[in-house]
């Protein structure tokens, strides 16, 4: 496995790459799954995506400043260098490209790409500007990795929809690849995020993964249950635990994130349905989320 | 030369031009001339540098509607594709991208490329959205050719200026070559909107490059000449032109487009320095410009 802290060595990396790995005068397809470090399994079940559909497998590993806001935990985001490489490592990883803050914007950038609507709810509502700086640092790596599929995990299902969305607009050869959601043995979806939490809200940090499984129990009883009534289901079980402070419960289409009628039932809907959850426990924000698929 | 109309045909037509042209197992640069069609000799200048610079040269013919404003020419823009790939063929082109607006906006687009600051002086001011239009097409265009170098005339040097921030700011691995203005004999800078001008309005738009020119002798006879004193000469030799209707007349530190310092003679200016001129003449609007060296 190669680690490349330059562009330079990013470049020489992939070429050396596709020299050993070049097959019948065909270059080898290059998967890329961009991260912030901090990796779990959740990521580990990525980078195991791309090595089973990709003949070279790149991972970034960047804290992007720009997609944080002002009063976001830039500054203290969990990093650990070292247990990352050995996860890249053992998950087959060829190339793991960890560009400084300086070298990805050496001057504050003056271009950004950005996707309107899909942006606008959800995160894009609670974190103003955060899609933004995603999908400017997701063109730039792209262009950098020249990917040929890209690996993200469905737990930020916003991020898929607005990538794809991108990818689709700015005709970016690269096929988006979403990946399952991985939780704990508990049900907790694993985040790096999740070594902020203390015990006790660890605990109660549950309440996020039951409520969506509890989902299927509630629409089996009443199969005619729209949106709103299933979204005060979900809120009142999320209240329950006392520690919980919703940031907010949204019901809506996938991949467009457009709204439901509202007094249709969820049987009905003619799309994909995303249950997407943003709760508050203590300090740490933690999103989980839930796709039906209407035969 | 391959005529592409679709995605698919360009992909297979840059596939098919890189086997033809391989070289002891390196593939062949593509260099890329993007174009709005009507072609004249300044677009074959561009054409005749992309094919000495490159084994393989592409050329795009698109009238982009996302870079027009509500009340400008979009619908007039002139065209004519059987001279377009006359041209194309007689200066070297290997492949000819015309797709049409249905192909490149199958859906209004969600995602546009934004650069700031370079884009909000001269024609940013005078057409808001224009360089957003461009950004954001220039970005698909890329992405489909995947050039190594792509060719842009200093006519339009705000627009070299933008694309070059855009390819920094976003890490597209492509060098842009900036190639000079080509002008009739008389002066007048080619462009294809010169074929709106009635045989007056084409007699008195040669004052622009007439005033250009004259930049030098108000420059040696005051060489401490401040831009604001530049500037006042200028617009008054363009307005002995009755049937000129100056649209702006800057004088800005190029690629950044800042101001200069209004004390400051512009021999003293530690940087390039841009005379850019839009003067409408009837009904067309014509840009022109020239670039001052500091040594």
């Amino acid at each position: 496995m190669i680690a490349a802290r330059t562009m330079a060595e990013l470049h020489d990396a992939v070429r050396q790459c596709k020299q050993q790995k070049i097959h019948r005068a065909e270059c080898p397809s290059i998967g890329f799954v961009p991260t912030m470090g901090f990796l779990h399994e959740g990521h580990a079940s990525l980078m195991r995506a791309a090595k089973k559909q990709c003949g070279i497998v790149v991972l970034s590993i960047f804290v992007n400043p720009i997609q944080f806001g002002p009063n976001e935990d830039l500054e203290r985001y969990p990093r650990d260098e070292a247990h990352d490489l050995a996860m890249a490592e053992q998950n087959g990883v060829d190339i793991v490209f960890l560009p400084t803050a300086e070298l990805m914007y050496p001057e504050p950038t003056k271009t950004m790409v950005r996707v309107q609507d899909v942006t606008a709810p959800l995160c894009g509502a609670s974190r103003p500007g955060h899609f933004d700086g995603v999908t400017t640092v997701v063109t730039k790596l792209f262009n950098l990795v020249k990917p040929d599929k890209a690996f993200f995990g469905m737990k930020d299902a916003q991020q898929v929809a607005v990538i794809q969305q991108m990818v689709k607009d700015l005709n970016f050869g690269v096929e988006i690849v979403p990946c399952p959601i991985v939780r704990e043995e508990d049900g907790l979806a694993l985040s790096s995020r999740n070594v902020y939490l203390s015990a006790d809200e660890r605990e109660q940090a549950l309440v996020l993964s039951r409520t969506l499984r509890q989902v299927d129990a509630w629409l089996e009883r009443r199969p005619d249950m729209t949106a709103p009534q299933l979204r005060e289901l979900i809120v009142e079980s999320i209240q329950e635990a006392t520690l919980s402070d919703i940031d907010y419960v949204e019901i809506l289409r996938f991949p467009s994130l457009e709204a439901l009628l509202p007094q249709q039932s969820l049987a009905d809907a003619d799309a994909r349905v995303l249950i997407a959850l943003a709760v508050r426990f203590g300090r740490t924000r933690l999103i989980d989320n839930r796709l039906l698929e209407n035969k």
